[in-house]
């Protein structure tokens, strides 16, 4: 309980009196309890100087117990109104709550609005920066989950590539994609994509029942969930000769993935890395077609920090992980996204991701 | 585009200046556009006497025109602030902001933060019932959308049921399920459960590579959308002859299910429901393993308004569509849970789904 220890030396060192943690991602890299709530209360407590407790529905006790939650677990049922079982949990301890910090960016106004009814005199934290900041380093437990999630995303790019035929649909090889990781009993990380030719200049489309054909581009994104921690790639692929403004946008693309993964060390910051690859694609002639930032954090969750934009100042460290993702979408030509998965090394950068980024003309 | 006038009656009769949707499935429930924005900015601002605007994600925009968004839309870049973009275009319009009606059960203290920063001086409003008030009455273009959907979550349960077979795995079954709704150019509504033998005793279990064998019950949970609006769905299946516990159970559950079914009408209170199933499977004996409420509202969302619990008031009224899904989790012996959807009618109930309760021994 590494994590736990960690955010009592903050409360202490800030002389706040409790934390409290709701997002699911964040409770899971406290507890090692990983749950969907919906709607439900579910939330860490950790207290300055007493033990922390985990408040989550009745019916899910088993499960964080099973996951390893050695302290306290309080419960509610549907019909309980669980902000009155978390305070009682906390008087009955004693506790009085002056100053608590929060997860402001995941916190609902009205979740915030019940503590205030319950400590009207507290002072609302947040703390939001602090677990981002312990998250953004990742140890090497971590990075050796990660590196196995990167190895199952590309199995299931190889998979994807293998599936290609003259009209099998969009859906079809997305299937036989998912199916392959199931297979292996893992679960990918979010709704894979697998877009085909004038689909692929949509960069957030959807598959479906389009059929595969001769000169379609095909581009894949997808990632797959290791231990909690998730790998994300994309990679793009021609079936078919592609056409030279197809090849020039893929050499661009590529170019650009390439120099901005060799510029990663310690100190680099984040706008710098989008800005080399940013220019890499407008030397080329395609800025205007790359509408999105270079990459995102990954890890617990498949959007993290440290976000990597052309605005970011953030000095970038060894331990952590993001994605290198540059795109040119060229409506009636062809979209063209690569992705990896990197890592800041004590020197340099690791690349998580290994399937080749050679335009393979399949 | 019903729904934004009747949104600006609420403001007018308010005498609130304004209204900001950010919830996905509310965005589309007004808009028709469905997208996941993840961190970014997504909403839709409905104002007291001015056309609405959508603001998106640039790169979303042609996305939302597709689906028929006929107003402004202004969009963001990664590298700008969103809530300046979004005031640019409120002031632009000559539109000041006193009060702003947003969804407290929804949007972050850290946006609710921004937009005091933006208007210091403004009053902020709780949405979220209003809304809620609209969508738990499902009109006839929308309960035609969920008789579709359940119709293909039968056809879900039937595709599981024939693929059950000695020594075939959890997630294979799950699989074979998922791909056939996928054929059909459908996805689900929801991560599918598929759980055998002991792990039917945990409601919110994990499908994996147990291997089925004789003996178990075999409980499925899934949905599918159809244009936009999910199904949900729980059926229990024996594998082999069931004990006579598990039978009695079974019998239990299925007696709850449609007790409380048959005594949806109109002018009925949800807990009167929950009530109903509570004492038919505390007569039979297993109250104490009875830990869920008896279910909740169903739509654009998998869980919506109205929550059927035991301490919910509310009257029930024509349209109104939920599910009625008691369970029985008593470990050692199986867990059983049977879930309907249903619609309230003028003078009673529609079941939407209709496979059969009939213990199936296969």
């Amino acid at each position: 309980m590494d994590k736990i220890v960690e955010l009592q030396k903050y409360l202490q060192t800030n002389n706040y009196d409790a934390a409290l943690i709701t997002t699911p991602d964040n409770v899971f890299y406290v507890s090692n309890f990983k749950s969907n709530p919906h709607e439900r209360l579910l939330g860490v407590m950790v207290f300055k100087d007493a033990p922390p407790l985990l408040i989550c529905p009745q019916m899910e006790v088993p499960d964080a117990r099973q996951a390893g939650w050695p302290y306290e677990a309080i419960s509610h049922l549907d019909t309980d109104n669980p902000w009155e079982v978390l305070n009682n949990a906390i008087t009955s301890r004693g506790i009085t709550l002056s100053s608590l910090a929060i997860e402001k960016s995941h916190l609902t106004v009205e979740r915030l609005e019940a503590l205030q009814q319950l400590y009207p005199q507290a002072n609302f934290i947040r703390l939001d920066d602090k677990i981002n900041e312990m998250r953004v380093i990742k140890d090497d437990v971590e990075l050796e989950k990660m590196r196995q999630a990167a190895k199952l995303a590309d199995y299931a790019i190889e998979v994807g590539c293998k599936e290609i035929a003259e009209g099998k649909t969009e859906l079809e090889i997305l299937t036989a994609i998912e199916n392959a990781i199931k297979e292996k009993g893992y679960t990918m990380s979010f709704e894979t994509m697998v877009l085909s030719g004038p689909k692929t200049a949509s960069p957030h489309g959807t598959p479906g029942s389009r059929k595969i054909q001769k000169g379609d581009m095909i581009l894949f994104d997808l990632g797959v969930i290791y231990d909690g921690y998730c790998s994300d790639i994309t990679r793009t692929v021609a079936f078919g000769e592609p056409s030279e403004e197809q090849k020039s946008i893929y050499h661009a693309v590529r170019a650009a993935n390439e120099n901005a993964i060799n510029a990663v060390k310690p100190g680099i910051r984040a706008m710098d890395l989008d800005k080399i690859a940013r220019d890499t694609i407008t030397h080329a002639g395609f800025g205007e077609y790359f509408t999105h930032r270079l990459g995102h954090g990954l890890g617990i969750s498949v959007h993290e920090f440290p976000s990597v934009t052309g605005t970011n100042e953030m000095e970038l460290l060894p331990g952590m992980v993001f994605t290198i993702e540059p795109g040119v979408y060229k409506e009636g030509v062809t979209g063209v996204r690569i992705e990896d998965d990197v890592v800041v090394t004590t020197n340099g950068v690791e690349v998580l991701t290994k399937f080749t980024k050679e335009l393979l003309v399949l």
